[in-house]
C-alpha cells in the first residue's frame, strides 16, 4: 500500500477544510482592504543570510535551509518580517510613506512534532511603515478585530492585552536598573509563566542584574493598572501618555472594551521598541490569536534607514481551533448555488446552455456532467444547492424548466435558452 | 550597500504588481467557483519520492529537492498534479465522484535564467475526477475561458487548439504503426517546431519506427481538418465522435468560435490519454496560456484505482505578459475608496469615529494617520480615492462634514458621529 499522506508536519486542505480556511483568509483580506492596507507578497523561498540577520538563535535552528542547484544558501521563510524589511529597504527612496501593507504568508518552522503542532502555518501580516503617530497602533489593532468580527467571532470571546516596552523601560530605570540590562530583562520577563521562576532569575543574573534588581523586576510584573504604573514613573511619563492616547482612539473605533492594559505583555522578539500587544481567547485555553507592536529599528538591522513602524502577525491555526472549539456559526453571506441536472443525454445540451446563461448573469452553477435519476440528483443537490433545476424530455419539449428553491421547496418557471 | 533583492529567479510583488496578480487570481477564483469547482490546497513542500514517481526525467532534474532536519527527502513541487493524485487516492473510498476541484498553486522549477524566465510561478489547476463524459472536457475549457473573460481578455485575443490523442493513435494504427510505438511517437511529434526534424526522426527511429513509418507520422501532422482525419480513420471513429460531441457542447457554452481542431496538439506529458488542448494568443507571440486534457491513468501510476479524469493548468506568467503587451483594460467593477484626513490633532478622534462607522457600513476607508495640510491630503487622495473627507475645526464644531466625489468634484454633507 502506497503512502498517500502529506510530508510530516504539512497540511492538506480538502474542500471541507477549505471552508474554515477561506472563512479566515477572506475575513483577513476583507478587513485589511477595508482599512486601506495594500496587498504585497514575495516568494516563500528567501536567502538564508537575510533570515539569519534578523532572527533570534532559536529561530535559526528551526529554519528549513538548503542549497539550490547553483549552490546558493536559501531557506523557507519562518516569518514575513525580514522579507518585508528587505522589500521596503530596496525602495526606501521612492515609496511614499507612511505605507500600509498586508500579506497572507505561509511560514515554516522545523519543530518537534508535539500535540499536533504543525511545521507550517499561514499568517496575516499587517504593517504600517513610516508613521510615528499612535494612530498606527490603533489602526492595526482595529483591523485585526474587524477581521475577527467578519469571521463571526463575538467581541466577548477574546481580549487584546496591551503594554508598552518603553513603560517597562521607564519602570526599570525607576528601580535603578541600567538601560543596558533592559533588553535582557524584557526577554527574561517574557518567559514568566512559561518556564520556572528560578530559570528566569538565572537568566537575569547572567544579564548582570543583582538579586535585588531581579526581585524588583519580578515585582513589576505584579502591576495591575496604569494608575499603579503611573504612581512609580510619575504623571509626565511619555509611555503612559501613549497608552492613554491609544485607548482613546480604540474607544473611537468602538473596540475599547476588548483591550486591556497588561504589564506582563513583553513579546519575546527583540525588535519591538514601544507598544506591544497580544490577543487571547477569554478563557485562556489557547495560545495567542495575534500579536504585534511597534518596531522602529527593524530596517536599520538589515542596512536600511531608520523608519518608525508598527505591525502584527495573526496566524491561521489558533483562530481556527477557537472557531471550531466554540462552534461559532459563520455569519458571512453565503452565495447562491444553482444545481442543474438532466435525465437523459438528450437534455444535456439544453442543460449546458442554461448553465452558461445563468453563469453569465453572475450565478454560481453546478452543472451535472452526466444523466442522472431525479432521486440521485436531488440527493446531491440537497447538500449544497440553494436551488435546483432537473431537466427531463417534457421540459425541453415545452421550452420551460422549473427551478426549485431548496429551502422553501417553492418552484418557479424559467424559459430554456 | 546590502543586497535587498529576492533570491535569483523568485518574484517580489509590490502593491503595484499585486494589481495585475489579483486581477488574474480573482478571475481564476471567481470563474472556478461560479462553475461549481471546490477549492483544495496542500503544502508547497512535497515528498521527493512522490514527485519522482510521476514526473518525467527532464522535470526531475529541475526539482528543488532537499533534506529536512529529520533526514527526509522533500522538495518544492514543480506541478500540482502528483499532489492532487495523492490526495484523491488517499480518500478514493469516501469521496463522492465525480469531484470538481481547483487550486492556485505556486510551483518551482530550477531552470537556466534566460529571457527573464522565472524559477517559480503560480498555476490555476482545474480537475474533474471520476467522470468519463465529454462534459468534463467542456466544463474545464469553458471555465478557463470564463476566467479570461473576467480578466478583460477579449474572445478574439486567443484560440484554444484541441486534438485527441486517441485520434492520433487511430491514425498511427491506420498507418500500421503498432500501439507500442505510439507513446514514443506522441512525445516526438510534440517536439515538432521546437527541435529540428532530423532530431525528431532520430527519436522516432530509436523508438523502433521504420523510415517509412517516420515519414507517415510526420505527414499526419499536416492534417488540417476533422474531415481529413475522418477520411483516414473512417466515419465510425470513436475519437472523432468525441471531438464532435465536445464541439457541440462548446457551442452550447457560447465558446465554439474560440476553439479550433489542431492535430499538432499532442502535449508532452505522457499521462494524457484522450482529448488534449492548449490555448495560444491569436498572434502566436507568446507561449501557451493554458493547457490540459484527459488523463485516465494518473491515479494508477501512484498506486490508486483506475479513475477517469480531465484537467488543465493555467499559469500566471504568460497571461500577465499578454494583458500587459495588449494593454487590456481591467473591466472588473472597482470598489469605492473613501479617504478621510484631518487638519489638526484635535480632529483625529472625529476622523477615527467617522472611519469606523463608514467601514462598519462595508465601505473601504483609508484613514490618514496624522494631521495634514489640505493640499497634501487631496494630492494623496487624488491617486486612488473615489471620494474624500477632510476635517477641520469648523467641521467638528458644526458636527457635519463634506464628502467630495473625486470624479465629479461634487460635495455632499454627512453628519459626524
Amino acid at each position: 500500500m502506497a503512502d498517500f499522506s502529506a510530508p510530516r508536519g504539512m497540511r492538506d486542505f480538502y474542500p471541507e477544510d477549505m471552508v474554515l480556511r477561506n472563512r479566515i483568509f477572506d475575513s483577513w483580506r476583507a478587513a485589511a482592504v477595508a482599512s486601506g492596507f495594500e496587498a504585497y507578497d514575495s516568494c516563500v523561498v528567501e536567502s538564508l543570510e537575510l533570515l539569519k540577520r534578523k532572527a533570534g538563535e532559536e529561530i535559526v535552528n528551526q529554519i528549513y535551509a538548503f542549497q539550490d542547484k547553483g549552490g546558493r544558501e536559501i531557506a523557507l521563510r519562518a516569518e514575513m518580517t525580514p522579507t518585508l524589511a528587505r522589500m521596503v529597504a530596496a525602495r526606501q527612496g521612492s515609496l511614499r510613506f507612511p505605507i500600509k501593507w498586508f500579506t497572507i504568508a505561509q511560514c515554516f518552522r522545523y519543530e518537534r512534532m508535539t500535540r499536533g503542532r504543525k511545521r507550517e502555518h499561514y499568517q496575516l501580516n499587517l504593517d504600517i511603515i513610516g508613521e510615528e503617530a499612535v494612530s498606527g497602533e490603533a489602526e492595526v489593532i482595529y483591523t485585526a478585530i474587524a477581521a475577527l468580527r467578519k469571521m463571526g467571532v463575538p467581541d466577548s470571546a477574546y481580549r487584546v492585552h496591551l503594554s508598552n516596552r518603553a513603560l517597562l523601560s521607564e519602570l526599570l530605570l525607576g528601580l535603578k536598573i541600567e538601560e543596558k540590562f533592559h533588553q535582557g530583562a524584557f526577554i527574561a520577563l517574557d518567559k514568566k509563566g512559561k518556564i520556572p521562576r528560578e530559570e528566569i532569575e538565572q537568566i537575569l543574573r547572567e544579564e548582570g542584574l543583582t538579586d535585588e534588581a531581579c526581585a524588583a523586576a519580578f515585582n513589576l510584573m505584579e502591576i495591575r493598572s496604569l494608575e499603579e504604573a503611573e504612581a512609580i514613573v510619575g504623571p509626565d511619563s511619555p509611555s503612559i501618555r501613549r497608552i492613554r492616547d491609544l485607548f482613546e482612539l480604540l474607544d473611537c473605533y468602538g473596540i475599547r472594551e476588548q483591550v486591556v492594559f497588561d504589564i506582563s505583555v513583553v513579546r519575546g522578539l527583540s525588535y519591538y521598541t514601544g507598544i506591544v500587544f497580544e490577543a487571547f481567547d477569554t478563557q485562556g485555553a489557547f495560545r495567542a490569536i495575534f500579536g504585534g507592536g511597534r518596531y522602529d529599528n527593524l530596517l536599520t538591522t538589515i542596512g536600511g534607514k531608520p523608519t518608525p513602524a508598527v505591525g502584527l502577525g495573526f496566524g491561521d491555526v489558533v483562530i481556527g481551533e477557537i472557531i471550531q472549539a466554540l462552534n461559532l456559526p459563520d455569519t458571512r453571506p453565503q452565495p447562491e448555488n444553482l444545481f442543474i441536472g438532466y435525465m437523459q443525454e438528450a437534455q444535456r445540451k439544453a442543460a449546458t446552455r442554461l448553465a452558461a446563461s445563468e453563469r453569465a448573469k453572475g450565478k454560481h452553477v453546478t452543472l451535472q456532467l452526466h444523466p442522472q435519476k431525479p432521486k440521485a440528483f436531488f440527493a446531491a443537490a440537497g447538500e449544497t444547492a440553494t436551488s435546483a433545476v432537473f431537466l427531463g424530455p417534457d421540459d425541453v419539449a415545452s421550452g420551460k424548466a422549473r427551478v426549485k428553491n431548496m429551502t422553501t421547496r417553492e418552484e418557479t418557471e424559467i424559459p430554456l435558452v
